[in-house]
């Protein structure tokens, strides 16, 4: 039986207010849980069905968490989900530490991604092509909003960000190379792409900004068979994504 | 003013049963309407506010359309965006009529894209990479749902749709090669597509359907480099569609 103060209390870090307020944010689904779990993310408290409970039991008892048995309409109540018959987590954000490309690694850039759907796809896909670490406009989703966990599907757990001015921060890195996607830029077939560096990816309706493109030593371009006018976000980096791996390994 | 006969017309569209009682189907905001009305599909209405109307004058004026004005109240009212100040209108769906790749093309068959979402994002990347055709299995959602036609960005008008049987249609193709996306499949890095074929995507959470499978001629996958599971449907077909045209241009 959840109390009315935890019910509150989980209800509340649908909000971003709630969730800096508290450093916690919510994690909902087994699949979801069970890398939150297995991850170096410090779980404050698991929500779960018996029945969930009961398959997990192993996992679930190890980690001496503090568990709760619910029913699903509760998860559906407290949560954000429509459905959710297994589980709910509480866990402690992570403070925004400062994070730069190695030598031999890419990073993504994030121009103003306002949506949540399209930030969470964006990590999850930067964890397909094992890019690790994103680096994000003030502007863009908060990465906690219920919405981006859900979205990446895990991928979370896996990949890092730090939340900056990017102008700033562009103007503080040594001579890496940056791409930029632009509707104009160098065809992403026939690039050669260097072994490290930077892919910056701008908003959803603008594309990047005057302040980031000054900055962008590479546009680059996916090329257009057909008529629409535009690809989505998510679409457009897993696209520049796997030409970058494919130019490069 | 809105009377409320036609009203509940337009809210009964949202349906599936009623589109299809009425052969009939809602498309919503500016940049839809206004590919819909350049686009061969019969029009029969177009609600709009007075500003949008000022602004589109000649186009909307010259198609011998039904204009009503509303506000934008009425829009989000009869409609299903959360918001609309601009227009909707309401076209006549086609008939499902047969379609097959002709020899120097290539068509997308869609065995059981049950998230409208995903396949009206399916239908934007068809339409970007020069892909025509779709041949969608009767799982597949239905096109004509309001969420399919606005998430594909005004795309519905260029490319054309054929539901059927997927079994029946793939043993009725001559030699045709037939890929198919799976997680064990030749490297789309490395593969040499032909100059025509068939691309098969399946289903957001089981993939291809065994009585689907048994018609694949190349089995593909996406390479992946990091560790997320798995790749949206969407996100593979983009990926898949750019891989293939790079391939064979």
């Amino acid at each position: 039986m959840l109390s009315k103060s935890l019910s509150k209390y989980i209800q509340s870090l649908h909000q971003k207010k709630f969730r800096q307020e508290h450093g916690a944010f919510l994690v909902e689904g087994a699949k979801s849980v069970l890398e939150l779990i297995a991850s170096n993310y410090d779980t404050d408290l698991v929500l779960t069905t018996e029945s969930f409970y009961k398959e997990n039991v192993r996992l679930l008892d190890k980690q001496r968490i503090r568990l709760e048995m619910v029913s699903q309409a509760d998860l559906e109540r407290v949560g954000t989900l429509a459905t959710n018959d297994t589980c709910l987590a509480v866990a402690k954000t992570k403070e925004n530490r400062f994070l730069t490309a190695e030598a031999d690694e890419f990073a993504l850039i994030l121009d103003d991604i306002r949506d949540p759907g399209n930030l969470g796809t964006i990590i999850r896909i930067a964890d397909w092509y094992g890019i690790r670490k994103l680096i994000c406009s003030q502007t863009t989703a908060d990465v906690y909003n219920p919405k981006v966990i859900s979205s990446s599907k895990g991928s979370f757990t896996r990949v890092e960000w730090y939340f900056c001015q990017l102008p700033d921060y562009l103007a503080g890195l040594d001579k890496s190379p940056v791409y930029g996607a632009f509707l104009d830029g160098e065809n992403v077939h026939t690039m050669n792409f260097s072994r490290s560096g930077y892919v910056v990816m701008g908003n959803e309706s603008n594309g990047i900004s005057p302040a980031v493109e000054q900055f962008v030593s590479h546009k680059i371009t996916i090329p257009r068979y057909g008529d629409a006018e535009s690809l989505n976000v998510g679409i457009a980096t897993a696209v520049i994504c796997d030409n970058l791996r494919r130019s490069i390994t």
